[in-house]
């Protein structure tokens, strides 16, 4: 199997794969108009990539260094008949803490704090009393899957009541309820954290619109730790500006980088992280651990072990 | 029993411990050169407490609001048998909030990037492989009160380790070990985290000094909810310019409000806040309850009931 590796193995990993016999990885560098035709197989995913799928008459899987699949050409896989696999599952620990990060900033006075900091005010008695504990309150997470339920369970270890939103509405680990979309958005409505962790598919695109935030009546703080395109921005800025929303942590924007004009940059009841929830230190380990456990399988049965994304679904 | 109120008792609050019978509550401005000879109990503390300290004859029993007692004169009040009562628990819940909001702060790079925001900068590349997840990191916590095992009972939930230092060094729970003070820096000399919330006495004044902070061999992020005078705040300062700490969390400081010259105004790598990780909303209600227990047990027994504060060892 020819793999072409695009998100930098260590010279390690690359041995380990090669021991299991019939691997030859490819580097960027030595892709050529020869090899580039008997590609096997892509880790990761960029303009070469795209090429090796144009040229290549051997390619048949495809690992993404990512949970989220929504910016690959997915119908082309089908019609090709590529396996897509993901490195969904790692994400649930570093974004779990992001969202505990986010909630607890704005419960506990610190975005109120950093705020009056720039003008060195010193607003103790302002916000000691403004500030509340997370306990009791409720968060109503729009996505029960790895994160969705690593979420929850960090969450109840506060004491707060979680409600997951799923298209199933079934029962799921952690979470208090599971209720299905519409529910979703009127326990939204009175909800205290309102947290994205959804997929990127036609059905999510926008959900998170003006009608959306019009329904909310206990001014919530909005998290977008799923997918940019989720949210209409215009909306939820107006959301922020009319003090619908108290206020949000997002980590992910319907234009990355974040463009300069964008007000976000500038609103003090924002904090926004250049979407880096998902990562951490040891993340190219254990996107590793994920493909070499597939091209394993890949080379003994022709088939992915985990992790396979349903290519219709998109996720 | 008259009592001095100090800390605006609502009109409900004041009928429930006049309805205990014996109980006369005094607002501060109904204080006069005859009843403050006469006043029994105070709820708070201030100069006007100071006055009565001196004024009245028949005081026996002072309720404080806060759970740190260091700004009081406890010798005063052994040498006039007075019976001091903290509202010590209900701060556990709020400030162990607050310690794993400056923790995840820090871990998941929302300090840097908001740092970077100023700038408009968009560093997601940069910081997503510095990012850590908590899990299998190492917190050490000065102190294991009632506040030190929620903040450790908070930081199992992430699969932190917990190391615990007390004065006694025995076992407690939610921690996976604690030790004595010398263990203890040794402990916080290869941890992630290094947490203070140990009372202010006179064995805990300038704790955290430079010679504590020579040891660093980690580079921890520096947390202080207990008292700021625990800290020598210039070797403080001198150990994050010198990297011997990654970052500080300071909720508490020497000198409050924290003066305009001081440079932790400026520093990016320090959140700070304006001394309010324990305050949440339902405050006057929680400390409230330990008052009205007090005081019924006073008239009941003459003795408070629970809270009651050890006038030599300052807690």
């Amino acid at each position: 199997m020819k793999i072409l590796d695009l998100f930098n193995l260590t010279g390690e990993q690359r041995a380990k794969l090669e021991s299991l016999g019939e691997v030859q990885v490819i580097e960027p560098a030595e892709l050529n108009d020869n090899n580039i035709k008997n590609i096997n197989g892509i880790y990761g995913w960029n303009k070469k990539a795209q090429n090796v799928l144009g040229q290549s008459t051997e390619l048949k899987f495809v690992q993404s260094n990512s949970a989220g699949v929504d910016y690959m050409p997915l119908s082309d896989f089908a019609d090709k008949g590529i396996t897509l696999t993901n490195v969904s599952g790692i994400h649930a620990e570093p974004i779990s803490e992001m969202v505990v990060a986010y909630v607890l900033a704005f419960a506990r006075g610190i975005v109120t704090s950093q705020a009056a900091r720039r003008d060195q005010k010193w607003i103790g008695d302002q916000v000691r009393m403004q500030n509340y504990t997370i306990k009791n309150r409720t968060a109503v997470i729009f996505g029960t899957g790895h994160i969705g339920r690593a979420i929850a369970e960090k969450l109840q270890a506060f004491g707060t009541r979680t409600v997951g939103v799923s298209r199933h509405g079934k029962p799921v680990a952690h979470f208090d309820q599971v209720v299905g979309d519409q529910k979703g958005v009127l326990q939204a409505a009175k909800a205290d954290f309102v947290i994205n962790i959804m997929p990127l598919t036609p059905t999510t695109r926008y959900f998170f619109n003006q009608a959306f935030f019009d329904q909310m009546t206990n001014q919530p703080i909005f998290i977008n730790v799923g997918r940019g395109p989720s949210v209409d921005t215009k909306a939820l800025i107006a959301a922020l500006d009319q003090h619908q929303l108290a206020g949000a942590g997002l980590d992910v924007f319907e234009s990355e980088p974040l463009p300069s004009d964008s007000p976000l940059w500038g609103m003090e009841n924002v904090i926004l992280t250049p979407h880096i929830s998902g990562g951490f230190q040891e993340y190219g380990d254990e996107a590793f651990a994920i493909l070499y456990q597939n091209i394993a399988s890949f080379i003994q049965t022709g088939e992915a072990a985990i992790n396979k994304v349903d290519l219709s679904a998109g996720y």
